[in-house]
């Protein structure tokens, strides 16, 4: 089943927090979802879920965004059973808190794949896809830790610094080729399942992952002449 | 009159391009309108075309941003005449390309007196007015001069760079008082009536004033859970 | 009396702190000295001080760096009196930390006058002065405020900011022209007199300003074929 | 054969370029010097070179950089042989120049191994081995694509922007800890024997290494209370 009706968005890295908040976002926005996870069963629960509750079509996929094979897999179910992704995001990382001396390479090595390495082979992936049909849209989730190496985030930062550097080289190249590459720095804590015992006066140092969706969707829709490519997003009561 | 029926957005530094697409874009989206501008007729002007094409209230009104009794009769008589204003943007700016060896102390005084005092003198009038309301969104229109001091562009980019310090220290002490304080740095050249003669190959090398005012908008309804401080807009050709 | 003996380095901004270490430390590399302070008896006071720790020739002026009179005055007396300053440092610097609300439109631009403004006048002054000599160096003291507006220092860092667009585009625009500009943003506090009561566990928290000095002695030997335009100074305990 | 008399200092990625002037200043400063390289015979080969030229103790050891094992058995050496090293520059790197289209993981997993893993590798056994002494300098060497991520120069960005990301999480972790962490970005094109037909009006428009190695031994001589942790260095000439 193949419809050109509406546009197509894949996420990538879809839990429950922000990654669910991004398929139901676009999903209410008309759009058709395709959401990848590592684990199948996850993707499919998530998808029945934003199915259920945008009324969009939306459909789960098991992928290892570490894996080439996987990744190209992945972007020609997608395109066949929906139609090449219109709009990509990746959303999948890593998180490491610990001294650089206490920091093993092996750990390092896993950090950087999931944060760093993934979002390459993803976005080499989408791209290729999005030049072919014209044009597109590829966003990738960042962090404080995309600009500032702080103490015990050196293992983190790594990945996200490399990450910065893969979106503003993807930008500058493929902007001029219609493929408008965006880096979203989530500067605070994401509100999700895990924090539903949070005290409501504490709500607000929270982002709340509807309210970063929205932000992923502008920048989707922006015109050619008009893009971002860098912003941050942070709680209004946020010290930084 | 008043109403409270709709928000009122007060634009700062309205000519025929950014500003007068910032007007149309919030009287579109349901505001009401406040265009200040340094010549009354031009103001005038402006609002009763903005008030044309949108079917919004708007007003015009003579001001001079650097002087702080300009700016607090204007913040007066829009609270007045129409409700105090819950989005304000600062949309005046100086220019100047000049050696460094050639800038005279007037020239860069008279820039930076436009660029970065009027800024300082409409935000802090205009965040005292939003406080007493309980909040509202300030946003600034930067350049690439906020964050590069390239050659012959020293003394625009003294004002820039310090229209940035300002909105930045903004930020960081109004936000967890319910201001959304913003800068936007647009790098490039906007398209605008001067530029009507323009080959249509090279349109896109300009930046579509209302694709910028989308982005404005978007800023203004982000959920305080995740406010963007900072962003870039430009061409998807631009060379950066 | 005038001497090619050897170089020569003006000082502009020069209290007991940082000023004085700068003169000692060129005076003790061989450099003769000219001290520029508002001042003249301090100007006066501190020129025989570093004259007596370091055998140099030392030499003190009263300067509004403010005055475009005044700057110039002072360049004509140092170059007939010592010779044009192959050295200019601008070490004078306001310092404001006060709420965006309570501060007050003449304290701005007093602020800026002195941060900003005076270092545009000395700096094309000096520029001038070093481009008929074929070359030279010029350094402005900077500081955390110069690239990051924190709360409650919008004053500060507006003008702080401003030094470091004028000190980056001076860099590009004289680099070429054999005029090396540099930034040194000291990122914590200077050690001097008045802490002379400091328990001694909490002097590593300070910077040394005879340290400091000696990073912009550096500065200045670098050869043309590698020169620095920005770093940074800190205590090895700062946290950052 | 170890003696106390002098510091020692270890430069990892040691070719006849930067490399080798790294080791002829340190030595001629009046340090023992320790030189790694992946090829045996070059280590060797510099090292005698270094040494008649200095008349300094200079001793060459192969190593790969990326591999634990290696890394910890050449500061064991090193300990062993001269003493542990008060001076460790990481001056290994890739470079790549390619499309992120045609990239490769294998080239990318390369590429970043050498400009960021090894550099965190004998990061981690060099903080640890000076640790133990009670303190010394790491320094590495950086390049523009630490923070800028250009068109073409994605691979190599990645893996720099993470040796920014690692050094300044060791400067703030470390600094603290005596142990004085520096990035210096190279702006530009060193010169080496590879140049030795450049015509002389083209040789300002190269990086000096002698030059670049002076401002290294600067910053390891900076008094703890006033550390740089990142500086640039470009000719004087550079368009940037």
């Amino acid at each position: 089943m193949k419809s050109d009706k509406s546009e197509v968005a894949l996420v990538i890295g879809a839990g429950p927090g922000l990654g669910a908040s991004l398929a139901r976002t676009f999903g209410n926005a008309g759009m058709r979802i395709a959401i990848a996870s590592r684990d199948a069963s996850n993707a499919q629960t998530l998808a029945a879920q934003v199915s259920d509750a945008t009324r969009s079509e939306v459909r789960g996929y098991a992928c290892d965004a570490t894996s080439e094979t996987a990744v190209d897999e992945l972007l020609g179910q997608v395109s066949n059973e929906l139609s090449p992704p219109n709009l990509v995001v990746y959303n999948a990382s890593g998180f490491l808190m610990k001294s650089i001396l206490d920091l093993e390479v092996d750990e390092l090595v896993r950090e950087w794949n999931v944060t760093c390495l993934g979002a390459f082979i993803v976005g080499r992936a989408a791209a290729k896809c999005q030049l072919a049909q014209g044009g597109g849209t590829l966003i990738f989730t960042g962090a404080t830790a995309c600009y500032k190496g702080s103490a015990n985030f050196g293992g983190f930062a790594i990945g996200k610094f490399g990450l910065r550097a893969l979106a503003q080289s993807m930008a500058r190249e493929l902007g001029p080729k219609h493929v408008h590459v965006a880096l979203v720095n989530v500067d605070g804590t994401i509100n999700g399942p895990e924090y539903s015992e949070v005290a409501p006066s504490d709500i607000d140092k929270l982002l709340d992952p509807d309210a970063i969706a929205e932000t992923y969707l502008a920048i989707h829709r922006q015109h050619h002449s008009a893009w971002t490519h860098e912003l941050d997003l942070r709680p209004a009561v946020e010290h930084w």
